[in-house]
């Protein structure tokens, strides 16, 4: 089965859509996927960019907004409660992700953004990060140490690394084996038709 | 019948794909189209932008290139020829729409992006305008005369600033009768469905 990678980031809009719709989306596509966090800061930083472009750029952060919300509407997805403030801090639980092993992932994944921006929680809040993994049957305590050690905060440099090496320059994104990169939820379809060799290739 | 606004600008890469899509995919919708060109420029300008996103970001902009050839295929229009500069400068192009009745911008539009970005060739060199005017049986002269006339220039004006005061910050974008703002390409299906009444609502 070809796979596909998703890289995704606590604090991006739209990869909380596309969290919720991936592991369905993959399914119905048949391909499989590698759940890959990261970290937009340092790449936006390398790009020169200080905040957000959804805060940097008024008009293009109000119509987010409201695209966000028609989104959901349009797949059946939780409405949207905007975090406050926006972007959340994502590193404790980006950390916590990379702790869990693969199989773990997707629904840590999927909890922490249904928090974010269906709830409007403060996934930086240990409590809340804690409260999550428990809701799982994971044990919070264990994952947030491991959290904090130097191994996974390495590992999640590198994945950062990687997706910098790779072109990515937001999130979400998606890879496929043969090397192409799709970026946005409004191409995951694409990427699997593609992974799945039923995209017409230019 | 719904009209929603069509938006548009010459430069953008992503206004050439929903022009050379929008007739076919509006017909199919059962709503009606209002071509209307403006610039970008100024908004960018207010933005502090001081040249494509895409030339600004080159990770960005090299997805797009790929992107681009990638969407073409897909939807079955021509290969993407790279215009060299990019982006063209499109004022001579956006004022010769703008002279034309309403009911021949359609088919220019097509004819502009057509050259542009399938064929590669300069949008700002007044013989291939003459030409792609003379292709549709206009009258290239008149047509160039009344584009250099105050009113036509203050009428693309207003244009762009009645963009602005939208809200709108990128091309292509879709508005409705009732105000939704739709950016984007992708979102074109989404802004015919929400005129026809089918859109779910948030």
């Amino acid at each position: 089965m070809a796979t596909v990678d998703f890289w995704f980031e606590y604090t991006s809009t739209y990869s909380h859509l596309a969290a919720l719709r991936a592991r369905g989306a993959a399914r119905a596509a048949g391909v499989a996927l590698h759940w890959r966090v990261f970290l937009l800061g340092p790449i936006f930083g390398a790009q020169g960019l200080t905040d957000s472009p959804f805060n940097l750029f008024p008009a293009k952060g109000a119509n987010m907004w409201r695209d966000m919300e028609r989104q959901a509407a349009k797949h059946g997805l939780p409405s949207i409660v905007r975090p406050d403030p926006f972007p959340q801090n994502g590193l404790l639980a980006s950390r916590c992700t990379t702790a869990l092993p693969e199989a773990k992932r997707p629904a840590f994944a999927e909890a922490v953004f249904r928090a974010e921006f269906a709830e409007g929680r403060t996934i930086s809040d240990p409590r809340v990060v804690a409260e999550l993994l428990a809701g799982l049957g994971e044990d919070a305590e264990a994952v947030m140490g491991a959290a904090r050690s130097a191994e996974v905060k390495a590992a999640l440099r590198a994945e950062t690394e990687a997706a910098q090496a790779l072109g990515i320059f937001g999130a979400p994104t998606f890879v496929t084996e043969d090397g192409e990169l799709f970026w946005g939820h409004d191409r995951m379809e694409d990427a699997f038709a593609w992974a799945a060799g039923r995209a017409v290739r230019p």
